[in-house]
């Protein structure tokens, strides 16, 4: 795409500037409409160091009322200094409904300087393609009206630029090392940009405005976001339909199948309980110093003793290093963004625990059964959830996901156990009964989710907790298992 | 009171169990009634290096459920390095109301280790305690549950327990260079931690614990914690009393003294403004280098003409060091925590500029009017604010506030204006409506707050808005000034 821009014909100023004034208007009367219709918009604005790419953010937004929208310029930081995956920063700053998100340059920058300046491999680069296909896929079938621009100026015109800021001491600073080197390898940036812009073209177009002509890009950016903003508040805001990805998945049996009889002995469940305790507090050390990020999820039915698992594997790790997410219904602010936003935002550092007390399969569960999302959304999930979860994986997580299964006259037990236990009455709600009445519907959700996420590299355990005491065990024993081969592949 | 501090005497051990015991009994049966009288707690535990501070905190939450806590280590960085002031991120991590918060170190390991080290000075260190003061008591007066623990080992104890540290490969890690340091002087810690203790122990009191006897260390904080809440069930959430404090305030006039009949020419204006935005953008890349935060804060009646004042501010500048925010009604997460929260939470980093459009002094105008918080809450939220302010202007800001200033005849000229203009109407609610007949009650709120708040530090500015160019001038020059002084300060 730049190596084939040609710069437009220079145009009439008159006309040009009445055009201009003109999507000003437009754009004007369009932004009470978005946060109406509840739109939320992106843009991306990627291009050449010394493009100009704040004067036209700037220039932009110079008309449109604060509370509107937003700027965001995502610090890249060395790669062996990230803490968090690739995307995060990206994803941290999607828009709520009915707002509008800048992006001062983004995720093709920050992937493309990391690659050629050999941070990150050509694997990991692929990898960020691929996540960046997904990232702008997921949220263009969340509803987002997503418009990428590159500011796009010549090598001799770079050139130019930059020596003329370096001349000054009052602008010398706004030339980092960086721009310097991207000035001396121009080209291979370019090939690399267009590269880049290739692979991500489709569904999300890019549009190379022409940086050399200040006031013809700001003209064609407005017009494009302003067409933009026209076919969103035609149409209504978008839902994607359900698509089929490949993963690996591993064969998962029906809830119903599952032998629900083991059990364990007590001085066993105690002897076991503090060996394992001990290996995985060990462990913790060795990951927080090879930085592997760990990724716990759990659901399982109410009741069914997920608190109490979690507590025995929280027990003997460094607070410092571990963070328990009990995930109830979204705030506001939460509802209002794509549904992995809350998750995406509770992600732990490297070398960090994370616990997820329920998690991003509520999707496919509650807000499928209860009509909280549409049937496309739910039925998307699936692969939306598996690319996410890759992703992270990608990253170098361990991802592991325990399903904590009892029967429902065990359920029924525990709620009428808790409901003459004064201290545990507050565990138990109407919502309890009333999932409960769900059974039948909850069980067909929760197979499907099970069929179709237990990816190879985000697998799923059916943990069997009928007797808790054997279920904190074998979910202890998973984890260790999973740490140590995460731990040796770290060094071979 | 380190100093003076005499060990335990050795205890029975099947009593300490039995009695320990009995108090994780009692947390466990507080936890759901903490959340059901929305009562928020905060445990400070500092202590000195290898006194075992996470272990303390592993124990104390090893039965409590997840949904009630959560634990945060605040990263301390080098003074250089840091963006924020020095509260910043103990005020981001305060627990929102039913929840407790352990903060794993916190505000006196920070402020000195940094005084230790020579990071900051001694007027700084200074400055450091009397925030420490201030913030403790906010919570406190905001109905926040406090308790402040200090984990006490002797010097031999702490080397004794560094060297084994160091003795083994998988814990060696463990020691930082300034672990050795403090040990190294271990004296002049133990005088500095006490004597802030001394100035910080009114009104939320300091206890210490025996770091080298665990199982008394833990059962005395359980004790001290289950106390706490036991007093805070019984007494409900406490609302603090309004206090005096001496600021020194600048003179303002009442609102009905302004005289509204400033106008500016129309080539004037368009003269003067290109050349005051040219001049702010320079500063603003001056202010960046130099890193000086700047708040603008900006409040006024309705249709005023905040807005389009604001954007004559933002349009010179470089939007990557400039975000505005808009404040509107609280949501949920922010009603749940110290009304300060959410603007504690956006402050601008330094070098970069944050204009807030609405701001904490809704506090002392809607709030109080329409009875969303309590009298003595409004009446204690002068001297609050007046030192929350002088908090952000020790740490270097510039804190500037403008009051848009319009007549009555002149809003309801607008009104009409906006209800005729179709592209207008979505910027008058009937909220504005409401608003207008309470003009009086509003005004004299706002006189009010005009005199207990317009320090020398963070002044008030009164900006006659009949002529909205007039207003935008006006406020473009105060800018201005302040800056070019800042800056000239900086190069003393």
């Amino acid at each position: 795409m730049l190596q084939k821009f040609k710069p437009a014909k220079s145009e009439d100023k008159q006309a040009l500037k009445a055009e201009t004034a003109a999507l000003r208007e437009k754009l004007l009367a369009q932004q009470q409409l978005i946060r109406e219709k509840k739109l939320p918009i992106i843009i991306l604005l990627e291009g050449w160091a010394a493009a100009g790419k704040g004067s036209m953010i700037s220039s932009l937004i110079s008309e449109i009322d604060p509370r509107f929208y937003n700027v965001v310029s995502p610090v890249i930081r060395p790669e062996k200094e990230e803490r968090y995956p690739f995307l995060y920063p990206y994803f941290a700053a999607i828009p709520e409904n009915g707002k509008i998100m800048f992006y001062d340059a983004g995720w093709m920058d920050s992937a493309v300087s990391k690659y050629l300046r050999r941070d990150i491999t050509k694997k990991e680069y692929k990898a960020r393609i691929q996540a960046v296909q997904e990232f702008e896929r997921q949220l263009r079938d969340g509803g987002y009206l997503i418009l990428k621009l590159f500011l796009h100026i010549s090598e001799k015109e770079q050139g130019k630029r930059l020596a003329a800021l370096r001349e000054n001491y009052e602008t010398e600073w706004r030339v980092a090392d960086d721009d310097v080197w991207q000035h001396r390898e121009y080209n291979t940036f370019a090939e690399t940009y267009d590269a880049f812009m290739d692979k991500t073209d489709d569904p999300i177009p890019w549009h190379v405005l022409d940086g050399e002509d200040k006031k013809v890009a700001v003209r064609d950016a407005l017009k494009l976001l302003t067409d933009l903003i026209d076919q969103g508040l035609e149409k209504g805001r978008y839902v994607g339909k359900p698509f089929k990805e490949k993963f690996p998945l591993k064969k998962m049996p029906r809830l119903s199948e599952v032998d629900l009889s083991p059990t364990i002995e007590d001085a066993e469940y105690r002897k076991e309980l503090k060996k394992l305790q001990k290996r995985l507090g060990e462990l913790h050390n060795v990951i927080y110093r090879r930085k592997i990020p760990v990724i716990l999820c759990y659901e399982g039915w109410d009741a069914a003793g997920k608190g109490g698992n979690i507590r025995r594997i929280t027990k003997p790790l460094d607070p410092r290093g571990v963070d328990v997410m009990p995930i109830a219904s979204p705030e506001p602010h939460e509802i209002n963004r794509h549904f992995l936003w809350r998750f995406w935002t509770r992600l732990p550092r490297t070398g960090h625990i994370c616990v997820f007390d329920r998690t991003w399969y509520g999707r496919v569960m509650v807000e499928r059964l209860e009509g909280f999302c549409s049937e496309a959304d739910w039925k998307r999930a699936y692969a939306e959830i598996n690319e996410f979860e890759r992703q992270l994986t990608d990253w170098g997580a361990v991802v592991l996901k325990f399903w904590i299964q009892i029967d429902s006259d065990t359920q029924l037990q525990r709620f009428t156990d808790r409901q003459n236990t004064p201290e545990k009455q507050w565990k138990l709600t109407d919502e309890d009964w009333r999932n409960r009445e769900k059974w039948p519907q909850y069980e067909e959700a929760i197979d499907e989710m099970l069929q179709k996420t237990s990816t190879e590299n985000a697998p799923w355990f059916i943990i069997e907790s009928n007797d808790k005491k054997y279920a904190r065990i074998k979910t202890l024993r998973i984890v260790i298992d999973a740490l140590e081969k995460a731990c040796a592949k770290y060094e071979e």
